[in-house]
Order: C-alpha cells, then sequence, then structure tokens
C-alpha cells in the first residue's frame, strides 16, 4: 500500500477487547499542520474535547486510539484519562507536538489505564511504515478494515480503495482509514477517519478542505440516523512531498478518499447487506429530500428485501418538507453495475417487470434516483435494513 | 359497548381484501356539525382533498372508508372514484349531506369500482347501532381493531377502552375507532381514526379541539417516523345528547380517547411486542427530544430486546439539536406497572441491576422517562421494532 513520507502507524493488543488490536498510533516525524471536525452531540466524550484543545495551535504530531472502551459518561476522571493518555505518548516518544486522543466502544465505564499504559509503551515501540495494524486497533462490530488512497498525479490525480484496487504510482499522496459507525448494546460504536498526506498544506486550509469534503462524504452517509458520542475526523499533512498542490486539487483528492470511506462505512453498515446511494435532482433542497429517502427505515427494508417498492420512496420524499410535487417525480432503481429501471413517472407507476427490477436490487451497491425537477443532484449514502441491524442490536443480554 | 345516539354503522366485504371486511360506512340521521385534520405529506391521495372539500361547510353526513387498495398515485380516474364514492353513498342513502371518502391499502392501482359499488349498495342496507363491522372494515395489517369512549359524568367524565374495558352509564359519548399506521409492501397502510359523538358543539370548536388533541395524541405517536399519504382525523357530532359541554370539559373527553386510540395505534405497530412511553421532562423543547428518542432505532431495538441501555436514550437525547445537559439528566426505566429504576444521574450511570431492569422491560407497556432541568413534560407514544417489523416488511416477493 503507497503511504505518505514521513508517518509511522502501530496497532497493539493491549487488553481492551478480546480478540483484535485496541490501541494504535499514528506519529509523525515532527509537528506538522493539521485540522480536524468533531460530533455534534451534546453528549460527547472527554477525548473530544481533548482532541479539539489539542489542534488549537493548528499542528499535531501523533494520534492515539483506543477500541473497547469509548470513555464516555466518565465524568472528571475520564477527562484525566484522555489528557493522561496524550501525555503517554508524548513521553514514550519524546514528542515536541500535541498529540490528539480517540475512544471507541462501552460507554459508562471507566477505562483501564494500567493496560492502557502498556498499550501505550508497546505502541510506541512497533511504529512501522504499515497502516494495517493501526486500521485493526479502531475497529469494533466493523467486519473489514476501511482505506482509501489518492496520489496527485500531473494535474489530476489516481485514485485506490479496498473496492477499486489500483496500483498507484506518484508523488502527493493521502492516505485515509475509517472506522464504522453503527452501535453495538452496550457499547456504542463511533465513526472515526484518519488521514495523513505528504502534500504541503497549511492548516487552515487543510480544515476548509475537511469541512467541505465532510460535508459531501461523511455527513452524506446514514446507518441509522443515530450520531455518535465519539465521532471524529482528523487531518495531518508534512509536505514531505515537496508537491503543493493547488486547493481545487487538494480538495478533489481528499473528497475522493472521503466519499470512498463514506461509502466504505456505509456498506458495513450493522446487518447491511448492500450499500445504497440516493440520487436526489431538484427541488430546493435536494440533500433534505435525500436523507429523508435515506433514512426511512420502510425503504431500508424494501432495500433489504429488494422490493422495487416505488411507493414508499415517494411518501418519503413526500414528508422531507421540502416543496414538490410528485407528479412530476421521475423514479429510477438499479444496481450500480446493470441496466437502468424506470418505475414513475407523469404521476403513474410505468409499467415495469418487478421481477427484474427485483433482480437487480440484489447487487451490492443499489441506486435510487429521483428527478424532481431541473436543477442540482445530491447524493447520500447508506445501507439497507434487515435481521442482522435487529439481531446486533437487540440481542443483549445483561 | 355504548354509542352516541344519532349514528349508525356498518362493514362489508366487498373483494378488495381477501379475509376482513374491507368497505365501511359511518353515516348521521342528518347533516351535522363536523371537522377533520389529514396527513401533510405531499405525496397524497385523492380522498384526502375530496374529504377536506366535504369539510368545508363544517357538515357532514357520512363518512365511506374502504381498505385493501388506497387509490393512491392514480391521477384523475382516481379523483372521479373518490368522488364517485360519495355520490354512491349519498343516492344510495338519499343524504341531504356531504360524505367523506377515505382508502387504505395498496397504491398505485385503480379502484375496482365495480366491487366498490356493490359494496356500498350492500353496506348502505346493513345499518345498525354496532360499529364492530366498520372497525372491521377500515383496518390493513392491523392486528386488532382499536376503540376508546369517553362519557359526560357531572363535572367529569368516565372512560372505557380495549384496555381497560370499563362498564359506562351517562348522557353525552364520544367514541373513536382508529386503525394503525405501519406499511406493507406493496400495501400503504394509513392511519384513519373516526371520532362521533352526540355533544352538543360546532364545528368551529370541533376543529379547534381536534387540533388540539391531535397535537396530544396522534401527532405524538411514532411507529416508524414515516408519514402515509392517506392519514385522515374526524369528528362529527350531533347534539343528540342534549349535553353541551364546556370547551375544556369536551377537550379533556376528546383528548381522553385520541390518546387512548394512539397507545393502541402504536402498541400495534408492525412486527411490534410492546408500546414504549417516551417521558422527557425540561429543556426548551421537550417534545422534539422525546420525538428524536422515540424515533431512534438505536432506542426501539434496545426496547425489544430489553437491554436497559442508557447510553442509547442520551445519546439520542444528545442529537435532537436542542441545548440540553447530559451531566444533568436523570434518566429512569420501567414498566407500567413495576417500580421505577434509576439508571443515570450526575453524568454517571448508577450501580444499577441490569438483569431487575431487564426483566422490567418485558413488560408490554415500558415507559423511558428523562428529566434533563425544571419544566414542562411531552410525552411520545411508540413501539419497540424487532423481527417482526423487518419481515413484514421486507418479506415481500414479486
Amino acid at each position: 500500500m503507497m503511504t505518505p513520507k514521513g508517518f509511522q502507524y502501530s496497532g497493539v493488543r493491549c487488553g481492551l477487547k478480546n480478540k483484535r488490536n485496541d490501541l494504535g498510533l499514528i506519529v509523525s516525524n515532527r509537528p506538522v499542520q493539521a485540522a480536524g471536525v468533531f460530533t455534534t452531540n451534546q453528549f460527547c466524550a472527554s477525548c473530544v474535547g481533548v482532541s479539539r484543545e489539542a489542534l488549537k495551535g493548528g499542528l499535531l504530531q501523533a494520534i492515539v486510539v483506543n477500541s473497547g472502551n469509548a470513555n464516555c459518561a466518565t465524568g472528571e476522571q475520564g477527562l484525566r484519562d484522555s489528557n493522561r493518555m496524550a501525555q503517554l505518548v508524548s513521553d514514550s516518544l519524546r514528542l515536541e507536538g500535541p498529540v490528539a486522543v480517540a475512544s471507541t466502544g462501552v460507554i459508562g465505564k471507566y477505562l483501564d489505564m494500567v493496560k492502557v499504559e502498556k498499550g501505550i509503551h508497546a505502541a510506541a515501540k512497533k511504529l512501522t511504515n504499515d497502516i494495517k495494524p493501526f486500521m485493526e486497533a479502531i475497529l469494533t462490530t466493523d467486519i473489514v478494515e476501511k482505506w482509501a488512497i489518492a496520489v496527485a498525479d500531473g494535474s489530476g490525480h489516481k485514485f485506490s480503495s479496498m473496492r477499486t484496487q489500483v496500483e498507484l504510482e506518484g508523488n502527493g499522496v493521502v492516505l485515509g482509514v475509517a472506522k464504522g459507525s453503527g452501535m453495538i448494546a452496550p457499547n456504542m460504536a463511533t465513526m472515526l477517519a484518519y488521514l495523513v498526506t505528504d502534500l504541503d498544506l497549511s492548516h487552515l486550509d487543510l480544515h476548509s478542505i475537511l469541512k467541505t469534503a465532510t460535508d459531501l462524504s461523511f455527513n452524506r452517509m446514514t446507518v441509522d440516523s443515530d450520531t455518535s458520542t465519539n465521532d471524529m475526523l482528523m487531518i495531518m499533512a508534512n509536505g514531505e512531498s515537496g508537491v503543493k498542490p493547488d486547493l481545487e486539487q487538494a480538495q478533489a483528492m481528499i473528497n475522493a478518499v472521503c466519499v470512498d470511506l463514506a461509502k466504505q462505512v456505509a456498506r458495513d453498515g450493522e446487518g447491511a447487506t448492500k450499500l445504497v446511494e440516493v440520487r436526489v435532482t431538484g427541488t430546493s433542497d435536494p440533500v433534505k429530500v435525500a436523507r429523508t429517502i435515506a433514512d426511512s427505515p420502510l425503504v431500508k427494508t424494501a432495500m433489504f428485501g429488494c422490493d422495487p417498492n416505488w411507493g414508499r420512496i415517494l411518501m418519503a420524499a413526500g414528508k422531507a418538507e421540502v416543496p414538490l410535487s410528485t407528479d412530476d417525480a421521475v423514479l429510477s432503481l438499479f444496481g450500480i453495475e446493470g441496466p437502468e429501471y424506470l418505475l414513475f413517472e407523469k404521476g403513474r407507476p410505468t409499467a415495469f417487470d418487478p421481477g427484474k427490477v427485483s433482480a437487480a436490487l440484489k447487487s451490492d451497491h443499489v441506486v435510487i434516483d429521483l428527478k424532481l425537477s431541473e436543477g442540482e443532484t445530491a447524493t447520500m449514502y447508506t445501507c439497507d435494513f434487515g435481521y442482522g441491524y435487529v439481531r446486533i442490536n437487540a440481542e443483549y443480554t445483561t
């Protein structure tokens, strides 16, 4: 896997989880430009505040993440533990720059700081160019690791991810990794994403680029319409490639990485069998209409059942509180690699073949395309909603 | 069952559904004061417009309802069919006053007007004081019929419903019946509720009372956060009891009937095993906080799994976009007839016994009580979310 120059990674098992790595580090060889965006949930963990504070000066040298315990609803002691995690990393590696902290997992329990301390010491000794152990260390209920890479390529960029797996060459790399959202009782999982790049970008530019990219990617993704207490997205840029891209190119590269990670997270939603992409064109607020469709349990169960249920999609659009006329609606459904099926236009369902459309909906990447008027197209990413979601989220035994 | 004077009911099977009555009538002996509230979904059926129009003068003499076909997304012909249903009732019974129309069931298909016409003629001949055949005729995926009655009683009122089954005496009756929300592919079910009373109330008072009652009952109920295309609630009042209540008493009686019907609808939500009552006290918008909790799939799956998952409840409150401090939150859970369990206060979970709380959550009426500050308490009614919902809504075979 191609990685940006100047960063190292590690992941170890310190015992907060049973089977997988549960403590990870990303370390830069010096304090570098950095930016972050954080959960808007008012019920949020102490690590969110600690990382926000670390980023205040626009510099960061390391990120430490533990899974298995979210250190949330843990009061004063929780805050002390988050700060201590940063300090332990700083001391182990004799860092000059600030350290960001993230925790994900069970809420309402104090961190076992004996384990965490041992884990940080061990992780500090295992830093390499391989990000895989780190990717594993941040997972909770995720089934697969998630990554995406963009490399500057003359005027544009090339791109590789979990799904496309393209061989890359070039100079000036953006590498992103993420873990999924969706929650498991009594755990509260979290969306975490980290981007590292050797492009030359200031923290002010990083902040603005990251905000825009988030709005088009992670903020367009919904697994179950619930927002976690610990969500966090950060980027570090050290300029070591010597490539100083124009802002438009940097934005395109970071957008590509974030959108791909968001799709990977949606596809790996709890119990999901497919990625559902909702495209809405027209109206004064296509994002709101697309979000309402993507959040509808009736639409999501229909997608799970491969049911070409145009009525539920129009019903969801109609309740979005955005002025629209369903008489003007043109609705198509399709699997990403197959033919497009027109289901509704001119106020009436078409004479489509339900069997054919249902077969198309068996794809692991389904598109709902709803045109309501001329205008912009907004895309939301979600997953279907089946027995797996209920099983994961209801079958908790005390 | 006690019923108000001056109204008759019938329900017949005309063949739109297989096994149950599918066409029903409520008829008054003369045009009487009436009011209605309707779905706000912009994708709505022609019967909604026809009934709105019928109510324009504040009078109504009959209501005709069919189940098995929602006559929605059926264009001009659908509108003609809705108007024709009203006309057929009017002609069969030689009515002088307006007739309201409701349809519920499959969408996107034309009504079989041959069957409907036969059904209306048959129903017109079967009018009695028994509302049970009508109650059956309006059901779609509902398991049980839903009714509630309030009777004026000196200064106050007495109350009976499906659940309480109290013997009533008195003069001045409000009788309400309803069918549930929740949808089934490719059907789109609907919340319908009809109230008839022999209290003496003007259509202007009825309208204002009904709106207030709806805000406290049907608008506080969520099965899956989806809004139907055909939702409709109507009341007719003929004054035949000779009782002219003050508005406060009338409001109390109609509130009681509507709240009880809303609870019955929530309890009978698709796949539901229990009624979940969410009470939120304090903040600037306790309704919004309660609604966000009641709509959260993670909270609803936890209730299905009898999981005392306080973290999800606080997470849902925290994302409601209402300023609040979860450090001040006091959260209790309990079954309606059992002891109250305190799970969270002073920013931390209590040392509650998860086994005991889980046992309490096996009740078929569970209460989530969240106090966030001093202030008003708002209540929302919802149900749990389990395999049954997925089964009903995903297992459609084309």
